[in-house]
């Protein structure tokens, strides 16, 4: 399996983050990297494709919003990184505002998602890592791995927030279906749910999303990945959640994801994105399921079954001593190892 | 003119508010009432009106997420202020959210809005303040003044969020409707726009809402309070804004008081309600209008040759030194004095 990997990825550093009401150190960290290329190895340099199969995906305002918002943070005579405070809670609408504490609110709906002076660089060379992983498996590759970070998943057409800025899987999956390889399914494994994937997919019939997270009642994004969000219009029934409560081991977890990979099996997809996850993993600093590294293998292995040309994305997982070994092991049962 | 306030509302004391990325001190203070207490001599305490007049306003989960929002934040192991980090961008709904870190972001829109042990306490004789202030005047008195805190404008039927929790302008507003009173008129002359306020009657043609208030392209509240919000349904043509630049003084501001008085009398408006809010004083520490205390004064007079009814609530201002003398000028003012 080809892996790719650019180093401005990891320019992406901001220093806190707002969590239980206080400053706490930022979990999706550069440190990260180091993790999964000391177990992953010699990674490839993605080629620059150019900001056109991004705006395949995300509005052009909010990527240009993306790329001047830490310069406009400066500007506006503040330091460190960019962090909003203000949302818009209901009759959004695209508004022409000249604060920088006002579009960071316009464009984003947390606030432990700084923005630092390397981060648009950084998710930049993250969508072209996995636009790089996509050519390699659309030239004739079973499979890729994108090491992308920051991750993407929680990111939609015009919103940043849960660590993510470019929906990496989202440009993925866009990708195929423009290049004739769809349909296309989207399997998200990490322990969050999706939420900028569910949104940019849920009125198409084109791209089913498939999700198994923590249960959003009680963990992140709260708002997304409940049961009942199936799709809409022509994309009714292509959104499929399933809610895990915390603490389910691979006992709990082994039936849903049989059940989402029956489920993109009856979809008739023909390319596979996955949005992987170390942070099911049992000993995640900021998550709650109890998946072993051997779980994390036979969940490669398990879906490696679908025998569908498949490129995975890197998401979240914040143990940092288990990370390289989470992901190593999932790749390697993915390549039927 | 009665003026009404009860020491409940000192009860709300955050300490911290999140702003231009870092912690700053809550400047919607307890101290704010000292300063306007001094100047203002003595209140007469409120009734207590129960919770109907506040349910015929705010959505009863949203009432009852406000009241156990404190306990539910120690409850969860955390100390302090219950203060939110994630708000829901797209497809809002009602949810049944279990943690409390969801349910700050389900019901709030920002991160400047903390919630301590006595708020709930606080602002619900906010709303009896006001409705006693209400009374006043329904019973026969010109005018009444309800020295409201926290502030009530930036609340909406289900969420809180600029330093507000209950909307006292539009509980009084209601109150007015209900007793035959109507029709009513909002005016708010806060520094800030009172999108709470704007949101609860927008597609409502009995009462008027009209605002003066720093463009929020640059300034709080950002998502609401640009000239082309005009109402909508039965409400159109009943949300007057007027949007004013920085540094704007009584010269520039004036004329936008005039029109917005104008428009309340062809409205046919029979009951006034006012959102007075001193942060558009010159030396406002966190505001950028520059009125006098002089200026406060010919506003109250200016306003007061409507000869309506009215209740004017107290919305922002803080500085804590002038707070107290520009309400008294402003009120004075109001008394044609």
């Amino acid at each position: 399996m080809k892996r790719f990997f650019s180093p401005h990825q990891t320019g992406h550093a901001p220093l806190r983050e707002l969590n239980n009401g206080e400053w706490m150190d930022f979990a999706e960290s550069p440190a990260r990297v180091s993790s999964m290329l000391a177990a992953l190895g010699q990674c490839e340099a993605p080629i620059d494709h150019g900001l056109g199969p991004i705006l395949a995906v995300h509005d052009a305002d909010y990527v240009a919003f993306l790329q001047s918002a830490h310069r406009d943070w400066l500007k506006a005579g503040r330091s460190g990184d960019a962090i909003g405070y203000a949302f818009p809670v209901v009759g959004r609408r695209k508004l022409d505002l000249s604060r920088i504490d006002g579009r960071l609110g316009q464009y984003g709906f947390d606030a432990a998602t700084p923005i630092a002076s390397g981060t648009w660089d950084a998710a930049y060379w993250g969508a072209q890592t996995a636009l790089s992983a996509f050519d390699a498996v659309a030239g004739g590759g079973h499979c890729g791995f994108a090491l992308c970070r920051p991750p993407g998943h929680h990111s939609g057409k015009d919103y940043f927030g849960g660590y993510c800025f470019l929906n990496n899987a989202a440009i993925v999956a866009q990708r195929a279906v423009d290049s004739g390889l769809g349909p296309v399914a989207v399997l998200d494994v990490d322990y969050h749910h999706g939420n900028g994937t569910q949104d940019i997919f849920y009125e198409r019939g084109d791209v089913l999303f498939a999700s198994i997270h923590a249960d959003p009642a009680m963990d992140y994004p709260y708002f997304w990945g409940h049961a009942d969000e199936t799709g809409q219009g022509e994309g009714e029934g292509a959104t499929f959640n399933q809610p895990l409560a915390r603490g389910t081991t691979w006992a709990g977890y082994e039936p849903a994801l049989d059940k989402a990979l029956n489920a993109i099996s009856q979809f008739g997809a023909k390319f596979l994105v996955i949005s992987y996850g170390a942070d099911t993993f049992e000993a995640d600093p900021i998550s709650f399921l109890k998946l072993t590294t051997q779980d994390m293998h036979t969940m490669g292995q398990r879906i490696s079954t679908l025998a569908l040309p498949c490129v995975t994305v890197m998401e979240g997982g914040y143990n940092i001593e288990a990370l390289g070994s989470n992901v190593d092991a999932f790749l390697s049962g993915l390549e039927g190892g």
